[in-house]
């Protein structure tokens, strides 16, 4: 795979969505929740998804110019209505009105409805941990996961995430799916032509399969059995049934229903660490805990112990050294939307050492 | 096992402790949590308990009636310090502090340090559904589970739940450990002396074991690897860090520990719906929700798909009606701390359909 220049590739992100309607502050806010995705390693929530953003736009059924709409029934409450704007916009304006309020109250809340696709939780969390706040954030999405018992899609991937500020130089980052992988993989794999492992999904049958298509259209298995669906069905009651959102199999598509509003639905909880302890305090007993589990015993085979968000932390770093890597459908697509709006694709390619400039 | 009347067991439990120096209103909060778990079929976290609690209480390692210190540094927000009290009395007390705060607020939140092992957090839960609001609980507890990569247990099994209000009957119930079991299914398996199934714990030099024994002194695996671990953390990090309660390893043992206190932290985060939307349009969305997913494809063999919290509450409307299943070990402790406090053992037995009464 080529890499290419974190903010080159994050220029070129806003610009196009600037061509698509979209206002210049408000695409560098999905610029940059998309590049921290790439930087992180998430490149299934990074710069691949811009195209059906913007084609979605381009049919409106995003508006890229939707105001928020916020209701505020309670001091510490925001229930908002994203009004079909641009998922990480949205999120990310509701985060903005939401730390005075958690900063002033300790605790603060926000459901969001009528949004899309918003990209990777840990974008919102690690913005919260680099603030001495700390993020719950939850979000539905279209149906993957089918019901204990059932063999239908019904709860989205749905992942929960928070982030910890630390004294490490990295937040611990908490970021899953509940099913038993990111729906992501899935849609990479198609896009491959690559099977799946064994174990990920089910077919429209109810019967395992390692097709990826066949697993698109059919079920994507809960992490863990009934617990996973039990925390699924959490998110879903968060995201969806408290936000107004719409819930399980009404929640539009982002790639199969091209006629409709996605009407996905977030959570967010918002915590002012110094709502309850000293954020200095907090982060020496992180540290603390940190150093104490690096130091227990290992597995056979096992050279280091990584602690939750490391990983990506490093691969963030390497990234942004190396390049973020793109896939080629992505830069096609890329390339075509650059056609489209008359903007030059100038971006360089870092990949095997070489540096060259592509026009 | 036998079955006995649970309101006759719940007066003993109460008799019990105020016989141990608990205040006769904690002690009937205390009798309430225990009996709610024996009646959702949680008997790990049921009346099994009483003898270890009163055991702690009489070694000075629990205070019967120790007063709650609460920290208010914000409107919304209460630091709690347990000061080493019964865990339930201490969790119900907060929760009756913090629903007014939620009500005013929408949203309030709680930690709690310097507790006990406090039950089934879905007995928290469900009260809080009750009252048309959302409670998400966590707590932790003695080490059970390893971080990834180690075979040292260092996170409690550190379960994390919350109940939603419905039409139905009864609450959505989410209450799941984050190990692949709960610690008292492998208490319970030491306790009869039966072997555990292969997969759920590590011996303490991290191999596979099914031996019960080994398991406690080794580690509970987490529920779905590394995603498992990553909530245990989060778990961890909001119950104990945020709290100020004892860390990983650092949290007494309830059985193994006789000379010091537990120092477990909870989280509590309470929601008032209607800060968020009426709560009747709430549960209308939710029984709209729940209705669906019992008209989903069923998997062969699945004759009717149960929501979380639905066989639960099957469970519980059967042991009212039959009475309480009580294990042996536990009847005789019943009666080994009667016969130490002079207290007559009247509670009848249910078993097999015959009643007798036991002296």
């Amino acid at each position: 795979m080529t890499r290419y220049p974190v903010d080159e590739v994050k220029q070129l992100a806003a610009d196009l969505a600037v061509a698509a309607g979209v206002a210049r502050g408000d695409a560098e806010i999905l610029a940059a929740a998309l590049m921290d995705a790439d930087l992180h390693g998430v490149s299934t929530h990074g710069i691949s998804r811009l195209n059906i953003y913007i084609r979605r736009i381009q049919k409106n059924l995003v508006h890229p110019t939707a105001d928020l709409v916020v209701n505020r029934r309670r001091p510490a409450v925001l229930e908002v209505d994203a009004n079909n704007g641009l998922g990480q916009v949205q999120a990310v304006k509701t985060l903005r009105l939401l730390e005075p309020l958690a900063r002033e109250y300790g605790v603060a809340s926000a459901t969001i409805r009528r949004s899309q696709h918003f990209g990777a939780l840990s974008f919102y969390c690690n913005w919260a941990a680099e603030r001495d706040m700390i993020l719950i954030a939850m979000t539905t999405g279209e149906s993957a996961i089918s019901p204990e018992g059932a063999c239908e899609a019904f709860f989205g991937t749905n992942p929960i995430a928070a982030s910890f500020p630390t004294g490490k130089g990295f937040p611990i980052k908490i970021d899953l799916a509940t099913s038993i992988v990111a729906r992501g993989n899935i849609i990479a794999a198609h896009k491959a032509g690559r099977p799946i492992p064994e174990g990920w999904a089910l077919d429209p049958e109810g019967n395992p399969t390692t097709d990826a298509a066949a697993a698109l259209a059919g079920t994507v298995l809960a992490m863990a059995g009934h617990k996973g669906v039990a925390l699924a069905m959490m998110v879903e009651m968060f995201s969806s049934v408290l936000s107004g959102a719409a819930v399980g199999q009404e929640i539009g598509s982002m790639y199969k229903h091209m006629d409709r509003e996605q009407n996905v639905g977030h959570f967010f909880c918002l915590f002012d660490i110094a709502a309850f302890m000293d954020p200095a305090l907090f982060r020496r007993r992180t540290d603390a805990m940190i150093d104490r589990i690096k130091t227990c015993r290992r597995r056979p085979g096992v050279e280091e112990i990584l602690v939750p968000g490391e990983r990506s932390h490093r691969k963030a770093l390497e990234n942004r050294s190396k390049g973020i890597p793109i896939d080629e459908v992505t830069v096609a697509e890329l390339k075509g939307l650059c056609q489209e709006f008359g903007i030059p694709f100038t971006v360089q390619t870092l990949s095997c050492g070489q540096e060259q400039t592509e026009v």
